[in-house]
């Protein structure tokens, strides 16, 4: 059933076709549809296209669909198209003719973005809300383990001490800088399309700003043309975000498994965390790791596939843009998932204590041997090449005094914990979800 | 139930994140899984690992659960890992403990990695058996609307006479371009990497050679790391092979939406074939082509996912490479999809005549003007100039004589399409299935 | 010549594949290397690591050298391996062995990061400094085109009416987005790395708040694990900014293209600013926004580009990361040409007036009359049928009042300029360049 | 100067912005250029359209300006804007106005688009060239190690024992698949598209059939429309060809940076092949592997990067064509560079023997112990769980015959060089070079 149908019918096969995922889709955007239209008719209302009581009652009824939705007592008939077209059957089966009033002033394509960024919006909370107890887990882990020394590489080679109260540390800063990068999504998407109707806007005396209020969007996407160029755009900005945290806790991945590698052999976790292989019994293999950096990576690969999927589309809606959702919608579980995983991790794992004894790791102290001979007054280059010369001779020894004195910001002495832990306040404090929810309350409260 | 756990079980949240959607991959996997498994156990009975009457038994049972598969009565039961425990599963079922003797001198990643090449393989088929008729669709049509001339551009600007003759006929050309690119992916998949284990081989005194046979495998990837490797790879060219095929489509479906809007009105299709919109009755969108060039441009983005989700992987397994199947395996439908409606829509395209009579298109022929004057001795730089100053100055006159004349090979009066059909001819033929169907006969019948 | 060099010497062939095109990336770094050098050096005797002296000599030193990079009379000479050793050289030729000190405490690593931090930051500045000025003409364009209405397409199918004003407008507005997400890349990169030596930290006593300050960063990248792995993270995030850039104007070059196409003639330019064809004398084509199309959809393609190179990489630095800069260095210029060739098309763009009046466009009305009959009371879901039926059987009429009446915000009359103004003023705003500015005239003035 | 120019110039800004760097890629193209020439007019004089006098005089300018190139003597003039114009001003300089007929039944674009297919083409083989050795040092270094065992991982995880032997003949056996896929890219694009003009053909009665014997091709692009569509496709397809082919590099050059690693020791390097550090004199560090791994990763993104250009443009020309020249044409020198490199790292590579007699790598037997179990009669499940325990409880140790005896086809003991030698050979023996030599040779000779 098609609302909207003219008297010719698509070919099943084109609808079939054309439908594709898209109902399953459509669950996602179910909740924030009804918040879209509560703010709709309210304006409908106030520009005089409703009246009071055609108002209230439908009120009545999109927040009983909304109660339904939340507790789980909604899907999408066989026959009913989307999940708009299904909300305007349900008003019409409640409260009779006026349910159709509901789609005045209005196109689907406005309809969809409105539910979009709602939808986005309210998935970036969940992130964020997600994120937030990770960050502190890493944090707690990186003052926990602050002196437990490792080696640290670079060209993959033995350079110089580290330790994993800086590799903790590191990770949880990355997510500081991931969120202003979400952050930024979040006030791109957080701007309200509706009204922009099919992209050129609506003859009715609508009242834009009004439904911005009543959303909680922090202001318009105002022209109308823009408003409907929103659709992939916002979707790749988000995505982009994504992109940004799972590329953090891809490489963290990246570093467990090799950590974990018996050739490394920093850090165990419980047998119930890894995975055992059918052929050999002694396998204790990270998967959970594996899969995280697998899942991230394939996030990273989401903003160039909305890329392809829109690039020299002219403007105006294609039809193209349905297909946004597919891989995108899912992510953000998916990513949630990968967060949580790595944090059940990272709560269990075991870390190897006295690493640096290991007489393989000796060279990791030629720096600081060149830095002593430079506080005695040996110019830098001439203490570099004295050095070099004792290990290439194997005269080299480990310095007496190997106790890490690194005491500067940042450094395994002075990991600055609380100051990054302010940076990731004062990120999260700038989202203002709270503005969102209140918003909300007002749309569903009764008066 | 995991068939090879040790004392310990993994934690319910792991294995839930771990399996993920893997068992839905599988089910495709199905079929080519007891494929498989009958050379398998053939091999190990040849070289002394099985007894004939335990080959028997096996064979018996694993044709029994093949039709079981291709009758829709097969389905991973919930507490069954994945598909090749299933299997296992059943054969313990029906036979007893010699079900179990399967297993021997296999690994699951050898297992994974003959199912996923018998599953491409046969896909890659079903491709060619799709693209087929929409090659020949492509070429009658382009042998009907042979002098149904429309508008060349360049740039998007006028440029020289074109027809649909040419239009269909390019696009046919162009899959067999991708035949050659699919037909590479398909040599490269078609070879054997069974026995390989878990990529470095095994200590039995197996016969891969003979399973190459059984299998109708083209020949081995002998190095047992390599092997290995094709994992990743495999799909990797696979997708870019889709990709071309893709990218085809995708281009023909942007002609077709700009051909079919008002301002070119080319082209037109039945109403039953387009989809019209919930707020302006006029309209007829075509619908069909925009979700064939979307679900096209998300395939032609599948290469670079998978090449991300690969890339700097050290040699050897890693669990990562569990998620490539889940865009992949999909990709092969969506296309197959889009290739049949394309062909539903080009096979009741309405296609405008006479469309160069238009006073609009009329520079169209300052080529042929220029050319008319070079055939009459003038040099081509001062056949260009004072055609390019007729156009200037308003002087500029169709030529005369404008019936097209273009007698070359490839041009809009000598298309060549027995030629072109030729080619798409050899490089089928050069495909084989028919070795693979002898191959599978064998092993699923009886004696 | 290899400052660092011990007694054996790499082969000729691995300095020359090692070293690649680096002297030349290098030279887009050398201002800043000077500026980094000059707040280390500063630092260092403020914590007792130089001499008053010494500062004062190589502070005179290295302005001498910013001014003669400023004034073009600097280059790498042939045998210096890059622009680090460079300087020293210089320094040492110009003030004695006081030039080797200004090693101490710093690695090739965080000088690289720093040099790379104040590139893109003073890269970014540029970029916002070359938008800002196309943002006014897009809005000065917008206003001045207010009422030449075109055709507005959904699917590419005529729709309902939009303008130039719309048309123009929307772009402004989306550059103000593109800037919220370039704010956020400034904001990730502009955290100062030094200090960070190898990705370790140092056992110097150094303070990394001084040279924060120094430098006019914002804050720190405290922890050094996490500073290293800025490398290739602030490439990407600026990478993804400028994509973003990128896509407005590559999506706006692909509608000048579509307008300026012969079927739709909606828009022309002066025939110095399109060029001809070779063989057809009345070509005028769109070179400028097919190039600027191209270039854009490149830089598109380069946040993928640097995922690809990073992806996978355990933490610590490669060498990977040096090829980072070639692609993404020269992006900046391109993108500002770009946008000064967009600029120059658009300030000479000739619109044509009284577009709807065609009859090919009537249907745009659909649409008006719909919502007429809604203001007069007919359900939307009987007007919409009403008027389809009148479009079917050729009955439909464009309605008598034609003129547009749509009031709402972002809307044809009602384009909101001032607001949108407002919006793009504020993101700039918060960018604060003075900051910058003022800390880089205090390192470089003489008290 | 521009040969086609009207009486009004574009402005200098829109030159300087179009041109771009193509006068730089041209260079690329100049041989192919004259050898196209040479070809199109050979047929001109054959069709009546030149004379018998003008061909020999054209000829040999032609043969005079391709032994320059040869030589060096050759470059763009300054005012000269592109290769077809600089070939066609030098002919008009040493024979007059002959020199301007070459131009006649040719456009820009099929002329573009012959010398880029002839310069693909020659860039494949000498791709080929380079591999080929690189191949054969594979095989060499894979017989000479065949016994030095090391570990084989999953998951980065101690599996089962592997040997130098199978890790050089993966990567040989892995060029063979990449020669597969680099053939289908030869195939596409060695085909004429001369003769297709603009895009839709001329109305010369031209022989394209004799200009693609005379050049070598093996058929022709016969759809004048899908010639033009070649562009991008060839660029496409090649790239994606070359991305195989730098996988298989990557890929080596992560495990080599890995068993380099001092955790792995596997390997190691003379002093001279590895690079130090500015900061640690123990450092030898593998940038070469990692500068190929950067590199190759990068070859990786380009065939997404094409992709992305040239999405969802209609068919036709457009100039953003041009810019697909800027990272491929160097990618073929970069990728010979870094085959050549890798050829000089494991020419000179040393191999750690008896790696696998340390402790830590006992578990790598647990497979073989279960097998010896199972063929004394133990079902496998019983043998997995027996040995299981016995890691569990400490009980394990080696087996005492640990001698590796991995008999069939492609594992430790039987690596099958041959068989895969035979497999490269017939791969190469497919590309027939020679036809092409012999053409070449025909179009230069005097006679």
């Amino acid at each position: 059933m098609k609302l909207w149908k003219k008297n010719t019918d698509s070919l099943k096969e084109v609808e079939t076709f054309t439908v594709g995922k898209d109902r399953e889709m459509d669950e996602y955007l179910a909740p924030f549809d009804v918040l879209g239209s509560l703010a709709h008719i309210q304006m409908l209302e106030s520009v005089g296209l409703l009246k009071k009581e055609e108002l209230t009652e439908l009120q009545k009824a999109l927040r009983s669909i909304y109660a339904d939705i939340k507790k789980g007592d909604f899907q999408l008939q066989e026959d009913v198209e989307d999940i708009h077209s299904q909300v305007e059957v349900l008003l019409t089966q409640r409260i009779g003719e006026a349910g159709k009033k509901i789609h005045s002033a209005r196109s689907r394509n406005d309809q969809v973005l409105v539910d979009l960024k709602l939808f986005l919006r309210s998935e970036i909370e969940q992130t964020v809300k997600a994120i937030l107890p990770f960050f502190e887990l890493l944090q707690t882990q990186s003052e926990k383990y602050k002196m437990f020394l490792f080696p640290g590489y670079t060209h993959l080679q033995l350079a110089m001490p580290s330790s994993f109260g800086l590799w903790f540390g590191a990770y949880a800063e990355s997510l500081v800088d991931d969120l202003i990068s979400l952050k930024a999504a979040y006030d791109i998407i957080n701007k309200n399309p509706l009204g922009s109707a099919a992209g050129y806007g609506s003859s009715f005396p609508i009242n834009r700003t009004l439904t911005t209020q009543l959303l909680g969007f922090s202001t318009l996407n105002y022209n109308v043309v823009y408003a409907q160029m929103g659709r992939g755009k916002a979707e790749r900005v988000v995505a982009q975000a994504l992109a940004n945290i799972a590329d953090t806790l891809s490489r963290m991945s990246m570093d467990a498994t090799l950590y974990l590698n018996q050739n490394f052999s920093f850090i165990s976790f419980p047998p119930e965390l890894t995975t055992g292989s059918s052929i050999m019994p002694h396998k204790k293999n990270p998967d959970v790791f594996e899969l995280i950096r697998s899942h991230c990576n394939r996030i990273k690969a989401l903003p160039n596939e909305i890329t392809l999927m829109t690039t020299n589309l002219p403007s105006g809606y294609h039809r193209d843009l349905q297909l946004l959702k597919e891989h995108l919608f899912p992510a953000f579980k998916v990513l949630k998932d990968c967060i949580e995983m790595a944090g059940l991790m990272l709560s269990n794992i075991e870390v190897k204590a006295d690493l640096l004894k290991d007489e393989k790791y000796k060279y990791l102290f030629t720096v600081d041997l060149v830095n002593q001979l430079v506080l005695q007054g040996v110019p830098f280059r001439d203490a570099y090449i004295q050095v070099g010369r004792s290990v290439e001779d194997g005269t080299y020894k480990v310095p007496e005094h190997t106790e890490i004195k690194n005491p500067h910001e940042g450094s395994i002495q002075n990991l600055c914990t609380k100051a990054i832990k302010d940076l990731m306040d004062k990120t999260i404090a700038s989202f203002d979800f709270e503005a969102v929810h209140t918003a909300y309350g007002k749309l569903l409260s009764a008066e």
